[in-house]
């Protein structure tokens, strides 16, 4: 169990009355239970807590009635259970093990196109053998071949831009990540979180991977560790997680994150650790899916 | 009440075992029910039916154990309700009434990207006033400038290259309407189905809106009349209602599809019609999220 | 004639040693003569003028021996010879009055993607009769349709892009005016130089259409008047004719541009001279290509 | 000295009068002599032969004064010059060993966006110590990674594309190398020809590299050998040297190629050969820019 300290500060002007989605809360679930949370909004406005069934993601549904600036804040106390597995205790795992909750995550999307890069994923990765080593494969490639340039992408990037560009940020690398898993057959899902010690402070991107009945966690930039993060969001991609989407001109003037570990020691995963195991954010496997015969 | 029957001979030629999943059965619920069916695949093979929770979207899942020939036959009677309502009875309705369930479908996806057109729609169509006025105006706008024109795509063309090329078939035209009413803050998502009519005969690709709490179903093709086609799958774009999906290499060998006319009288809707109502497939008003207060 | 007075300061980082090529001189030809010029480098470096046979354009090759900050400083003035023609005097001009001279500027350029948009072009165009109506339909539809942003695009961005976005700076409009025109089968190519007036100052793009067997200026962004600019360069497209080619890594600290009018008296071309005359920079009718029978 | 005797029929139809360029004709000049030529078209129509100053590409332009179909025979007896060198005793050369002559193919163009891959080209191939390792290097990479597969592509298909997909046909091989050549500073340009022993035959593309004061043949199709291809174009890319260049609908009813060997012998350049030796086909060594001092 992990405890982390989470806060946002989010300063945005608006120019006309119109309505925003925040998506910066904390998932509140069994694998990630919030303990405390408060959110605020200066000049108060019209308000309400929305979660999606599907996702969890949760969203602040605002109504700014008048023009001007607010200020958001959110804080909360998160804790979030883990499960780290040896690499070498997973059990052996096909292509074809997932079920219908999975098979978004199969395929393409907005920023990964995974349908266009099925031959170079296997000229790469093709010869590693277990789904692990293709992602710590993948993961490796990525690490080696594109740089972490802050400014060098836009909110259009996508996979196949990096994959030209070699250059991006951790969105960036997270969608290449998944584009890669997908294109090799293994789910993969963007996930977006508070992250501890991310330098500087940002919200930040990760991906998960669906091998062996387990969604685990990977960070291709390396600059958070994936028992470290607190989850905000899941989707397809970052077009399904933005921390705010505006029906209407809404512009950003200021922006702060925090992320603070709560709990009295804290053991670094080590490089080692993260070639020897997994980390799995879902705690509780999934039941498989009760297919009725045809 | 529409009766149809619809039918789809598919074979497929498989060099290796795999596992592939099809989607080609006529969804069977509140709106659209399936009063008899059949499936078979020769030779027989291991299936399993699986139903998607979300979208209702049914999959067959096969695996085929030996390399060959596989020949699937499909044959449905299907019954579909609709509401055909005039657009002057239409409720008055703004950008924001929508829940989350319609969220995905306001986010760019893989072929239709949203999040570059904002100004290109805002030129076009931002002068209509009200969403089905925008709408309309966009299926005007899509028969007059981009040419239908079969082979000019391919498995990789989005709405973007369907806007600078001015081409395309069934899927781009669905592609592109969704695209423009998404970067018009409508709620749109793709259609697949069996279409009476469509000549020649073929899987069908239309897009529906989501208007004043209803998905309302339009074809920018003009190739079939919304009121006269059988729903097999929806989702966000073509990535997610593939005829089938395979985890090996599957080629087509033959594809047929029948959709027939089985109620006594038809009265197809005129173009007035269709200028003076909108078809909705989902005659069940969704009750609204329940927001609980933050 | 008109007379004026340009200058540009260039500030450039090198961390090792390199060579580097300016484009910043104005031409020098029968069109435009450059009465007085000077370029200094600071520290002094080894350096070479040479002018391009084809296009004229004229380079200051430099070899940086030394890592560190140069000062770049380049003066002249120049005499710019222009013919204002009226529209109603051109004679009339048919697809294929050109040579091979001109062939290359029908053909797609790396940011000029005019093969891609014929129908496009043709659905926007085609009913305009005359070449010069052609041009001026397409500059009327960018200025209505395109926003001058500064800072929306990259050295990336190609007219596709600028199609979709609807948003650039005077290369991003150049390029889009220029893809047009070949889609309609009009020489079209890029334009850079010293523009009058041009607030901010900075260099400035524009493109020429060949019209009746003569080069005519137009600038999209309607930020210059055609005939109070100096031509620095011209090409295909941006690709031709950067500011700067280095052959190793050059960062830009510091650039200023100066565009002064010397003559004493200026009129400036109205919306209406501009509607009624074309500006052509190369007055001097080139001789036609004298093919030989086949 | 190689001689071969190459023929193309091209049976083209117009619905409407319309002039065309084919470039077909074999180059004349001190590298590649044509012996014998004849051309013919069916039903006779005015034509004129040009020939470009710069390229030396030579064009038919012929007028279709009435619709119909077209059949165009070329015929021609070629004497090739060549020059192979032994890598070995290639001069020591640097990046800027080049004029402004060389300069554009530097750039970026339609197909080859060079300007894109700076960092993928250093990543793959900076390693690498010489301009013809590095080539070499390039060649074997796309060799090895790149799908020979007929239809994979359409005229649109730029190297972008081949990077991500992973797949083409001769053109997309060659616009890869080019651009992978330029990213790393290296002069390349595109090469149309006729191709002894190609399978199927047809027009062939290859690409040249501009090192050591000579434009040296490359196939990264490994399908001809560079001593056994008699030029027709050179360009900047596909762009620039299209077999027909039509203002108006033109629509390929046949195309047949052929390719002989004339002389006696011929010594076929084994794998080793390549790795040891270049192939020149402009075998007299360009005179360097004679530049004037600033």
């Amino acid at each position: 169990m992990n405890k982390f300290r989470v806060k946002c500060e989010l300063d945005y002007e608006t120019f006309a009355p119109l309505v925003f989605l925040l998506n910066v809360r904390a998932q509140d679930n069994e694998s990630q239970k919030v303990l405390e949370e408060s959110f605020s909004i200066m000049p108060q406005m019209p308000h309400t807590l929305l979660t999606c069934a599907i996702t969890q993601n949760r969203f602040d549904r605002i109504t700014a009635e008048l023009p001007g600036t607010y200020h958001i804040r959110y804080e909360a106390v998160v804790e979030s259970a883990l499960e780290k597995i040896p690499v070498a205790d997973l059990p052996p795992t096909t292509h074809e093990d997932f079920g219908l909750e999975q098979l978004p995550f199969l395929y393409p999307s907005r920023y990964c196109q995974s349908d266009r890069i099925g031959r170079l994923a296997f000229n790469l990765f093709g010869h590693l053998e277990t789904p692990v080593q293709k992602v710590q494969g993948i993961i490796a490639w990525i690490s080696e071949n594109v740089a972490y340039t802050r400014g060098s992408t836009t909110a259009n990037t996508s996979a196949m831009d990096t994959l030209v560009d070699h250059a991006g940020v951790c969105r960036d690398f997270a969608h290449l990540g998944i584009a890669l898993c997908r294109a090799l057959n293994i789910p993969a899902r963007y996930f977006t979180g508070y992250a501890f010690e991310l330098e500087p402070p940002d919200f930040h991107a990760c991906f998960e991977t669906w091998i062996g009945g387990r969604w685990m966690l990977w960070d291709a930039t390396h600059l958070s560790s994936p028992d470290s993060v607190v989850r905000i969001g899941m989707g397809q991609d970052a077009a399904d997680v933005s921390v705010c989407t505006s029906f209407g001109s809404l512009k950003v003037k200021r922006q702060k994150v925090v992320c603070e570990y709560l709990s009295e020691t804290r053991e670094k995963m080590s490089a080692e650790d993260l070639r020897r195991m997994v980390v799995c954010h879902e705690v509780r496997r999934e039941a498989p899916p009760a297919p009725k015969p045809a």
